[in-house]
Parts: C-alpha cells; sequence; structure tokens
C-alpha cells in the first residue's frame, strides 16, 4: 500500500495515519523524496482502502500488490516524466544519449560533441570511471576527464551522463554530472543505490548481467524510497549460454517492464549485442519494443577507442541511426494510435 | 568449400573432380538436392581455387569457412526464396504463418481459416501432434485431424505448416503438409533432420532451448545437405534464468543469422514470450530487426484453447498485429532504402 | 494417483475399478509393463482413497501428487534394481560404465574391453551411431561395429550399453545391445521414448542440455507408463554462461533425484565438465553426493581417440579412479551407517 | 610477468629495474602487500627472463601468461596458507565456518558460539549488514550486533566472518572482524574490492550469480595487487535456467580453481543449492571435488530464523554434518595419498 501525504504534513497527523497503519497491522516506511512525502505499508490482512483515505493528511492511496511498491504503475498509471534540467525523458518523449565507451581527453570530446549537437542530440554519455574485470586495464581519466567534458559539453548545451562506481564519487561527481549511471555491475550495490536516493540528480540503473525483472525494479525501489524519483532503467544484454555475440540483448525486458513501471525504459544495444554492425538492427527493435530511448556507443575513430571499439559505432553510421530511430519512434506512435 | 557441378554431370567427370580435391587432401560429400547437384569438401590447405574452378564439369566454386557450408551465406548472397506451392517466402517477402497451438477440429480449423482468409494470411500453423512433456497430456489429434484440415484449407486456397515428431510421421503427412516443421526439441534430432532432406516440401527449423546460432545453421546443414534446399530457420525463445516470461526471445540472432545464412528467418514471438499481451511488441520489433516473416498462436477463443492459450492472440488481436505488421515491414524496407 | 492391479485382472473387474475412477472424475490411463498392471489416473478432486484400494483387482493404491507418477518416489520407496541380464544396477550397488566415445575397430574394442575386465568394470559404453553437429563429422560405424563389439564382449562377459538416436536403430540394435542410452540432443524426443517403452532391455535417459529435473522425469515416465521399467536417468553436465569447461556439470541433480525418483541416478562425468584432468575429482564428488552409477569415457590413446578425446582417460588414469570410486562408495555407505 | 623485489629494495634500485622493464615494452604495475613487493608487468615481447632476473633488487621473476597474475598458481605452487589469527585456512588445513544468515541478538548469538565450540568450529560467520533485494525487507542489525558477537565469540575463542556491503563498512566493521566477506551481489563491485586490499584482515570473496571462474580470479587480483594477499575464493552457486533449486551449485568451479589459482577454496552449500536436506550432500560432495573449506548456515532454530531458514541446518544436523566433513576430508586426503 502506498500512502500519498500532503506536503507539510503536521507531524500529530503524520502519527495519528502511522498509528492507523500499524493497528492493521502493516509496517509502513516513510519516504520523502524531492517531489513528494509517502508512507509505504507492507502487511497482509484485508480491510477496506477508505479507512485510510478518509484520514486527514492523506491526499491518496493505493493497493500495490507487487513486491516493489513506488516504482510500480499499479498507482501511477503512464510513464513519467523525468526533466533532464530542461530535456525531458519518458512522458511519450525519445531520448538519444551517446558518446564514446571512454571518455579521452579534449580533442575526443569535442569531436564527437559536434558532432551529438549537429545530430540533435541532447545527452552525451561517457566514462570516466570504468569498471574494468581487470585492476590492471584503463581505469578511466577520472575526475580531471570529468571537469575538461563538462566545460566543453557546456558550450554545446549537451547533458552528461557518466558512470559512477562509488559512493565516495557521488559527491566529487555531482556538479559536473546531468545523469548518475549505475552499471550493470554495480546493478544491486544497495550501499550505492541508498545514497543515490539522497542526490538531486537523475540516476540510469542498468540491469545486472543475470538480474531479473524483479531486481532490477526493487534496484530502483532502493533509489526511491531513498528519496529520488528520478530514475530510468536500462536494458543492456543479460548473460547466456550462447556465444555468437557479446550478451544476450533482451528486448523482452521492454513491454514488460513497460507494464510494471511508470519509470522510462532505456535501451543498450551497443552493450547489448556487442557488435558494431548488428547495433542499429537491434537499436531500431528497441524502439518498434516500446522502449523509451537507447544509449549508444560512438566515436570518431571506432577502431583507435580506448575501450569497447567493436561495438561503437562510427559517425555516419550514427547519424543513419539517429534519424532512423527518430522515424521509427514516430511511425510507432502512428501505429498506435 | 563447395563446388556446385553441372546439371548431369557425367560420371567421369565427376570421378575426375572427386580425385582432384582428394590430392588436395580435402574430403568431399556429394550432395544432390532437388535443385542442384554439389560437392561439399573439407579439409585445410591452402591452394588456388582456380585448380577446381578450371575443371570440366564444374560450374562454380567457392570457399567457405563456416563450420557448416550450404547454408552459409559466404556463397550465396540474398537471401532464398522458398516457393511454398506459389506462396513465396523469403526474398524481400514478408510471410504471416498463424493459427492455433493445436488443431482441435472442424469446427476450430473453419472459424481459423475465415479469419485468416480474411486477413490475406496464406499460411496456417497447427498442431496435430503435440509435443507434451508430459505423456498425460493432450498429445494432439492425429492424421484424422490433419486430413480434414487439409481438405478445409484447400477450400480457402491456404497452405498448411504443421510439426513433424518422428520419422516415421514424414510419409503419411506428406500428402497433407506444405511446410514442415521441426520444433525445439527436435532441433538435432538428427535422423528427423537427415530424412527431411529427402522430402520434396519446405521445412521450417525452429532453434533449440538452448542451442546455439551455430548449432541452427548446422542443423540446416543436416537438411541441406540431405537433398532439401527448401528450408527456413526460426527463432522461438531461449531458457535463461529469468522466469518473468515464459522463454527468452532472442531478437540478436535475427541479424546475425541474417549474415550468417541466405535461408529466410522466421520469428515466433508466441512461443518467445509466451505472453499474450506482450506478443504484439515482440512481434514488431522482430520485424524491425529483419526478419522475413512471423509466426503467430492464434484462436477465436484463446482461454479455451486445448493448448498454449496464455500466448494465442483473439482474433481482433491478431487483425489489428498483422496490419501493423506489414506497414512495418513496409516502413523498415523504405528505411533502408 | 497409481493404481497398481492384480496380475492377470479379468476385464470385467478392470472395467469396474475404471468406471469408479471416472465416477470421481479422474482421467486413468492404462500401463502395462514387463512387470506389472497400473491405472495412471490423474484428477484434482478429493476422496477417500480407501474407496479404490477395497475394489477387488486392485492390489493396492497410492496418491502421487508429483506432476509424473510411475517414476515418482512417492509410492515406490528406496531405489529400483535394475537387473541387466546379471549386472545389477540401483538397489544400494554402485555400477561403473566405462568406454571410449566412438567405437572405432576390433583392434580398439578389444584393448578397452581387456581393460575393462581388469578392473572388474561389468557394462561398457561406447557409440556406433553418434549425433554429431556437423553432418560432416564422423556420424559412428553403425551396425557393423555393434556385431564386431557385442562378439567381443561377449567373450569377457562384459554388457552393452549405447545410444540409439532414432526409432528406426531400436529394432536393429535390440540383439546386439544390453542398455539403450538416449542421448542429451534426444532427451525429449517423445517418439523415441515411446518405442523404448516397448522394449524388453534398460534404458538410460541423458538429461537435455537445458533440460529440467521435472522434464528429465517426464521423459522417464514417458518410457516407463509406454511400458518399460526399467529406467536410469543421467546427469551429464547443462549449458551455462561459463566457458572454464565444457558442460556445467550439475551435482544438484543427484540428491534431488535420489528425493524424487526411485529410478537409479548415473553421473557421466566426461561429458559433464569435458576436460580430461578434472573428471576424477567431478566423479568422485558424484559419488559422494549420492549417484548410483558412473559412465566415463576412457581409451588405450585418448589423443588418438576419433572423438572427445580432451575429455576421455588414459588406462592408468581410469585404473586409479575406479578403485578410488570403489572405496569412496564403500566410505560414502559406512558414513550413513 | 611478476616480479619479486628484494624487501627494503632502494629506490635507485627500483627505478633501475622499473625502467629495463619499460625497455622490453611492459606496462608494470607495483604491489606492495603486508607481506611482499612486487612488480606486475604486462606486455607481449618475448625476451630472456634471466634478463629481469639477473638485476640487483630482484629476488625471482616469472612469467604468469594469465590475465590475472598474482593470484595464479603460474608462480605460486600449492595452495597458500592463510593464518586468521591463529586459525589456519588453506595449506592442507580443512576449515568450516558456520553460522545464521542473519546475526539476530545475544542470546542467539550465544546459543550458536556453545554449538560451535562443542563442534570444534572456529570460525563462526553471520550476517549483520545484510544485501536484501527488497529495501523493505529486514537489512541486518549493524554494528551493535556486530559489537555484541565480538565480544560474545571472544569468549568462546571463536573467530568472525561477517559480510562488508560499502567501502564505509570497512572501518567501523575493522576491529569486529577477523575475515571480511565480499557477497555474490559485490563481486564485481571494484571500488570495495580495491579499498579490501589496503586492510589487514583476510578477505572471502564469493563468486558472482552469473560470475564467470576469470571474473572471480580477476577480483581476487583487484585485492591482491591494492596488497592484501590473505584471500579466499567462494563458490556459493550460480544462476541458470533450473528452478528446482534457489541456485545451481557449480563444483566444477573447484578443481578449475585449485589449479588456476594458490588461493584457498571455499564452498558454500547452503546458498549453493538452498534447500536445507540436500545441504549435507552438496557439502560432502564439495569435499570431494577438493575444496579447502565449507561455510555453512546453521541455526537453533531454522524455522524462525530472520532470514533463509530454509536452507540453514538445525543443531543435530550440522552435528553429523561436521563429524562426516572432517571424515571425508581425511579419507580424500588418504585416497590421494
Amino acid at each position: 500500500m502506498i500512502i500519498q501525504l500532503e506536503h507539510d504534513i503536521q507531524d500529530a497527523l503524520l502519527s495519528d495515519i502511522q498509528k492507523e497503519v500499524a493497528a492493521l497491522g502493516y509496517k509502513a516506511t516513510e519516504v520523502k523524496t524531492q517531489h513528494q512525502h509517502y508512507l509505504v505499508a507492507i502487511g497482509k490482512s484485508e480491510f477496506d482502502i477508505r479507512r485510510i483515505g478518509h484520514l486527514d493528511g492523506v491526499r491518496d492511496v493505493h493497493r500495490v500488490s507487487d513486491a516493489y511498491k513506488l516504482v510500480s504503475k499499479k498507482w501511477k498509471v503512464g510513464t513519467s516524466k523525468i526533466d533532464v534540467d530542461g530535456v525531458p525523458i519518458g512522458a511519450g518523449h525519445f531520448t538519444m544519449m551517446a558518446g564514446p565507451c571512454s571518455i579521452e581527453g579534449e580533442e575526443q570530446i569535442k569531436s564527437i560533441l559536434a558532432h551529438l549537437s549537429e545530430n540533435g542530440v541532447k545527452i552525451m554519455r561517457g566514462g570516466v570511471y570504468k569498471p574494468r574485470t581487470s585492476p590492471y586495464s584503463f581505469q578511466g581519466i577520472g575526475m580531471d576527464g570529468l571537469k575538461t567534458w563538462y566545460k566543453c559539453a557546456k558550450e554545446y548545451g549537451i547533458k552528461i551522463i557518466s558512470e559512477v562506481l562509488a559512493v565516495e564519487q557521488i559527491e566529487p561527481m555531482h556538479d559536473y554530472v546531468d545523469i548518475y549511471q549505475v552499471g550493470a555491475r554495480n546493478s544491486q550495490n544497495f550501499a550505492l543505490l541508498h545514497e543515490l536516493g539522497k542526490v538531486d540528480k537523475p540516476v540510469l540503473i542498468k540491469r545486472g548481467m543475470s538480474g531479473t525483472i524483479e531486481d532490477l525494479l526493487q534496484s530502483a525501489e532502493y533509489v526511491f524510497s531513498s528519496g529520488n524519483e528520478r530514475l530510468m532503467l536500462c536494458e543492456r544484454g543479460i548473460r547466456t549460454y550462447e556465444k555468437a555475440y557479446r550478451n544476450t540483448l533482451d528486448l523482452n525486458a521492454v513491454p514488460i517492464l513497460k507494464e510494471k513501471t511508470h519509470l522510462p525504459v532505456i535501451v543498450d544495444p551497443s552493450h547489448g549485442i556487442g557488435l558494431r554492425r548488428f547495433v542499429s538492427d537491434m537499436a531500431l527493435a528497441g524502439v518498434m519494443a516500446g522502449c523509451d530511448g537507447l544509449i549508444i556507443e560512438v566515436h570518431e575513430k571506432p577502431e583507435e577507442a580506448f575501450s569497447d571499439g567493436q561495438q561503437t559505432l562510427s559517425f555516419p553510421e550514427f547519424s543513419q541511426l539517429i534519424k532512423a530511430c527518430m522515424e521509427t519512434f514516430a511511425f510507432r506512435r502512428r501505429l498506435q494510435s
């Protein structure tokens, strides 16, 4: 059960509501996000929901039978709109995020920003902290690189999404990113998710390598219930027995997530299939499956990229893809109307 | 190496070619299909391919480095056209096959045929022999049902695709089916595949539940090298750890198969995701990923179907889907031109 | 519900029992094996089981809530004993089956028979029909090889287990094998399983590459309910994402199968892990997990074997392993007493 | 290449060695652990290894072709001995760690400590920070619980292993744990692994839910190369398609890890199979597969445990198991001698 409370509810009223919830045998968690104030109540007894709805201080109350609550679509119809400082995600908008796997330096940053700008892309992806399997692999250029990137991106009015690997990185990164990305390997790093719940920037959470749909939604519930409503989910390929491609991009996740949650759903075909020549087909299939946006790896010279070159599009490939994506998104909307 | 031989090549010439191939240290398999005559030669030594190409009786010769040979795209560009008695599959055509999981009886057959006919569908699917996990489950209505179905379908000019479970069923089914279907559980039933190579009807092979892309292509190679070139492959969902849906429809298989083989690629979203309300999204995503056709479960009253009702579309759902598929196929073609 | 009937029950009595079962809303399947006569009844209503137990012609009646019935341990405690023409399997016996992946010829057969005989092994494995992914790979030496093998094995008093790939092979193989093996790829080849139910020789069924425990038990139910009670199950490794070994030998299957079924459970560590130097560790772990026997690949010169050499033990390795297995089996029994 | 340096090597000598390594085209990382001083050098050129071995300040040099280096068995034969404040792990010792899933309170702690003590167990496991899929589930009793546990454990001379979920927890937990545990969900939390490299306590790293053998070794390499040599690896079940048990305990990992690394290998059958009645069989199979120890969930009243009761042994079950484990470990040693 989700109880939406009045803004600035008085402590006495809140306390009364909490008592009533407890009397029903429910355990309530108070959640105060940057936008709203909730009680999330978990229990099993049957009762007339109006018993809560009629209480003073209650704006609305919803039964939510799912294991996750605040991210469920059972209480919030449609797709939430995430406002990234003027750039909308979800709620009928199609969002393209693109950029290199790793941020490499000023020259690379500028060439990509110029290309994105020409193609109308408003959010640039890139890693400055890289989660690498081996401790001896390139670990990213760190904060200095992020600051340079930020300075350049501002000139183009382009927003930044970048992966955060650790709680200690949240604060230093804060003034230089517009969206925090949680990678597949940290998809159930609950300490990190909890801290990101306290931040006033949107968060994109990638599905774990063998994360279930339910795991992903519960990870999002961690962030939401810690205070941050501005969340997106990202399908990026799962681990299966198949060796013909890097990961198995699971597009089934798209319609299922769209049914289960009001959060926008992004698809990452670059990691998802992991082979450049198939990225566009899977991107367009993802749009057709109903996603709200894509996150794509692009580089002026993919073969010289510091990491993931084999799955990174060149500039001409990307220009063609974004045009196709916009048309496909519009086509899908016409089909459904 | 694939050596295409002249039609009606003389034995002496063939023998000369075989000797030359053997001299190169290659092991040759003679393949005589209903359309052509080949030698498939496997070996490792390097040599000038013209040494074979210049021989009398040789029409053409191609190096094929893949483990599978005759189904590879390395020697045959584009998608093969399968002619199902006037109905084309592949080679730029979009094919919809639809029908119930199980054929149940005349009334059901007729209601579905009428619906398919109205919607321009030219191939009806349906099982008369059902591969059921439990021996106590409904095993299909068998040959009598197939004969009734055939009689009715003929009136509508609609072709029949139906699953063959065993070598012994090939012959009795022969006069009543237009396409033999090999199910996921028989995807590596090599005896069955071998026998289907001798048949003059097209064959659709489904990917095994944990079949790799390479496994599927090799299964097709069994049929082709046994004499039957008229083959299609079908992605129908693989087994993964995820429990949110029945199978994990693996659309990555579509662009990869389209790159590796000249055979048409069909997608089965009904088994693929296994939940009715997501079938259409996955079907359209499959079209966008580049498949040559779909195979869909449809029933007048899905909730009363003998099997698989939970993944079967109703008539109105199907009508809407086929219209959307045709538009999406056309849209994709425009995008690519 | 399993109803054990009196031997030579009169038709009238049987008919009465069937009527009573039908009156309860249950659907009954009559099963006549080489040993017993049953009715397997499936339904949902609750009733006093003595209502059936009291009927004339009924020897015993058992509720079995599992989806599989006759192979369930719910009605038959302990492990069934399979008598392979004097060699016992199950029921407290430890069985070693060993031999090459492929039968190659008389010399190889004899060298292995001599080695098995010296080590007290009473059942020799070997393939004469090989299920090979590629149609161009060695497909086995066929019936001639089997006949040679049979002649030689008889001299040593050693039994033969060999894989049957197709219904058409059952009859020709019949006089030359002591146990039919169903391979992983045919684990849900229901036509084959059904025909093997009519045969008077034991059958070993391997788990499919992505077969569930339940799938395997249902496959066994196919054979049992078609008339053949002499069955064994075999864990041989499943497909997972891990690439460090060929398959993932799933020893969890051993205690779980031993709980769920009265059929003997055999472990195949050779295919299971697929790397020679780890076969012994996994074999002993399998014995300790509670299996009734092992099936192991052994060859005088593994590196020259026609197939699977990389997972095949040499003679000295095998001699050491079988000694260790016997000791481990005895040790485990002492631990449990 | 691993270059072991002299203790207290002079800066000038180190610099000379680094120059020589660079001259070979190798990239060197300096690693200073609590025990030794290394250069880990990565490169591709071929050269006479004595060229490095002869340099002043070099104690020893080893080629290591694996992607991981310091944890590889290529330079360090046998199993490393981890000294947990007087309790040895590895190097021929068998180690049992046992305790509840969650630490619940003083009464529970004492009852379990007494039981472990009676059974000769020297390391107690238990979670005070629990990684729970849902934010609304019990999250552990935290530091207060840990302090109580520490106080009680000290009286029994029993060591503590407990999971650390976040970098911020390392320092506060430091004085109250003897071994830090990294859970499956944090198996690739590289920031956490890196920080644990700076700690003077042993670390046990669990394999990720879909972690490969190579992933696990690389995670260990993170800790080792950050300065902490006292490491253990733990197999705890992977995610597969099978639903008959919670996870698929992958005992194949045991002999493979024992071959690839000198680190001790621990098996967790409680999470591994996740069903109480099968834990003992899998534990003994694990010992037989060659592991150096086990980690087992035990509780006085499993059915009342705060978490994971369904996979937790009762006291009598545990007493029987530990006796069997010790006998099995001794039996295996005899077999191998």
